[in-house]
């Protein structure tokens, strides 16, 4: 959405979604939910016919009522950073929590930089005529209801908002009970604000009031929602693919690696790595692991560790990682557990692999298949590594952290998806759409 | 498949699947299954890396090795046509699941139209060049394992493999119990041929011999199987859909509409409905319902009803049908399970709406979203309906039947989906595909 790439921010902690085993809705909680999924896709065709100039506008209309409204939005925040305190939340979350007048500004400019974008409706994918004179398009259409579960990052609930009506969708939203507050106010914003533009209240709804029996009657309303895509950490979104009778888009989780070859040179390997471990942590494309060819152990080793010990990072190595390691920088022993950990902290495992075959095989092993990096000058490893590694996104030469939707040009991005069907890395407007065939004929039956 | 739309075939009445509540699988066939699916992911990547020429090289060993073995297979088909006798199996259901060497050579004959199709693998969807000089490539790959629960056809069996293999992905096959000797030979030859390429033999298997109990554990098979397809009946299609943990894609189910306006040409009108409706019955892709214009319904139902009484079609009708139609012509009173029924047989629901708004509300309320089709002059009702029906497809003046991978030029299908993630429509190759996003540089950090 931003520039700081929100979107790709995960908690290793998550707070007050869906993270437990969830019990079952119950039938009056899975009435109201259904009814309020039932008046998303009531109102969607309003958004879904709209006009790229109506959809913009109304954009533009969110973002001043927020801004309108800013003062109020603070003092409803206030109440669930006093929650949050006397529940111990960690200065980190409550920051994540934290809404000011400039935070608000912000997240309104993102919604005026989402109106800003071509319209995915109505791109033409595929066309031709067929022998029989049928003249076939296929073309980008809204998906219809997308729902959106995530944690206690009320931006969230204004960056969804803005991406499904944008892509023409009716959205359903259910954020973490932590900022229960702030965005129960911002989906009211938001509504009254769609309804002075004209288009039905109903586009924007939030199911916060059904709390987690809510969400899981949100993940069992099949036929009434279209897409359902989790953000947060890595408990709320295996809930939500594990429970959802919905089509459901996993994100997120991000094991990401970098290997550095025997041919890489060495300045750039070490930028690299910094760059992937150190230059923003708790988000999903920053590096896990660290895998060094053992014909450059020797030299490269000695330099990267006290680098990233340097920078605070918590060491984790083989043994021919530790025996490379200068006197001074520890290195923990690593075990199978730091090669499936996503830390999300200042902390990383180093591995000495026998060649690019051996890293990808390491990495087709632990990878979450998020985001995956080579350094090297040696083009056939390039190749290799690029084709035989099985993830979202692949990198050469250049840093994990650019996967990502602004990055990419994508504009923006609802998240990341590290699964193969539909969307597979970075989710941008297209991904919130589907596509409809239109055949035109002049009388044609099929013989 | 072929033309003649083999992958559009529902049943009513599906045999030997998973139809009935599925029963948790056992410790030991979960575990059989998933070392099964290991095995395929194992293998997968041995075709995903293979050239196009690897591939369709396959391809025609398969289709030679089905005819070579033709007799073998004749021969076990027998045991299943005399085991679905015993069982009483209808004459229709029997003549799907009949294998002759005629039949054999037309299922080998499709394999190698396969071969001639363009290779999805490697294409590239989108490309740019970003500001810091990052080149970025969002290419075709192939998923890895596709998961297919089917019906008593064993041409699927084929079918399914082609498709797979030639999109780079190892298959796993459930056919219909009822199918079991035919799909196991057949499984058997394919994976023998695969082996004589020096192609992994893991690369199709079958879960055949565990039964329903082992379907199950493949739909529960959630980080082994990368994408599952059902294709059959609609209880077939559902069980899948809710049990399923991996990705799956809904297909087949089709409640299609044909909309008569007032500015219709009355012929057109009649060739489209009657082909729609008649050309092929208990496909996916026939019309269920007519919706006809009240302006013009007292001077097109006298006609198009007879029209289709003499073609032995049940008519079921609302009030201003019945009335409409002539003296001996029998319309039974339609209700609201006529509306919602996918009839797959010489049977059609007709009802007399207001206008093309009225159309599209009927539509919406009880199409499965697969294919709607519109009769009219009228260029703004054109676009009205195009617009206002959500489904996969939308037929202007062009018979319903039209809607199939091979009408569309896709060249095969594995199934139509009704659903809107993914793929929707007619899946073919490129539906069995990922993307992965590459992105090269030379030495690009984030700042």
């Amino acid at each position: 959405m931003t520039t700081t790439s929100d979107a790709t921010t995960t908690t290793a902690a998550p707070h007050g979604a869906t993270t437990a085993p969830p019990a079952g809705p119950s039938p009056e909680v899975t009435a109201a939910v259904h009814e309020i999924a039932r008046r998303a896709q009531a109102a969607a065709p309003q958004i879904a016919t709209a006009t790229r100039a109506v959809k913009d506008a109304a954009l533009h209309a969110l973002a001043d009522a927020l801004v309108e409204r800013a003062d109020a939005i603070v003092t409803a925040n206030a109440e669930d950073l006093e929650r949050g305190r006397q529940n111990g939340m960690s200065p980190g979350l409550l920051d994540r929590l934290t809404l000011t007048p400039e935070r608000i500004a912000g997240i309104a400019d993102a919604l005026r930089e989402l109106a800003a974008l071509p319209d995915p409706v109505g791109e033409v994918v595929r066309g031709s005529t067929l022998p029989n004179g049928l003249r076939l398009t296929q073309t980008r259409v809204p998906m219809g209801v997308v729902g959106m579960i995530y944690e206690a990052r009320p931006n969230v609930t204004v960056d969804a908002a803005g991406l499904g009506l944008k892509s023409g969708n009716a959205v359903i939203l259910r954020g973490g009970s932590a900022a229960a507050s702030s965005n129960s106010l911002i989906v009211q914003v938001l509504s009254e604000a769609l309804e002075a533009q004209g288009l039905p209240a109903d586009l924007v709804q939030s199911i916060d009031a059904y709390g987690r029996e809510g969400a899981v009657a949100l993940m069992h309303a099949r036929g009434l929602v279209d897409l359902l895509v989790p953000r947060g950490g890595a408990d709320l979104i295996s809930t939500v693919v594990r429970e959802s009778k919905v089509p459901v888009v996993e994100t997120g989780t991000g094991n990401c690696h970098v290997f550095v070859d025997a041919a890489a040179d060495p300045e750039m390997a070490l930028e690299i790595v910094l760059n992937a471990k150190t230059q923003r942590v708790g988000v999903c494309n920053a590096a896990e692991t660290l895998l060094v060819h053992r014909d450059i152990a020797s030299t490269f080793l000695p330099t990267v560790l006290p680098a990233l010990a340097a920078r605070d990072v918590v060491l984790h190595g083989d043994d021919a990682v530790r025996a490379a390691a200068p006197a001074g920088v520890r290195v923990d022993e690593a075990d199978d557990e730091d090669w499936a950990t996503e830390y999300l902290a200042l902390e990383l495992a180093v591995k000495v692999v026998d060649d690019v075959e051996d890293a990808i095989a390491h990495i087709r092993r632990w990878s979450s298949g998020h985001t995956e990096a080579v350094v090297t000058n040696d083009l056939a490893v390039a190749d290799r590594f690029v084709q035989g590694v099985d993830s979202a996104a692949v990198m050469v030469n250049a840093s994990t952290r650019f996967t990502d939707g602004g990055e990419f040009g994508l504009g923006a991005e609802i998240g990341i998806s590290t699964q193969k069907m539909h969307a597979r890395g970075p989710m941008g407007l297209a991904e919130l759409t589907t596509t409809k065939w239109v055949v035109r004929g002049d009388g044609q039956v099929r013989g």
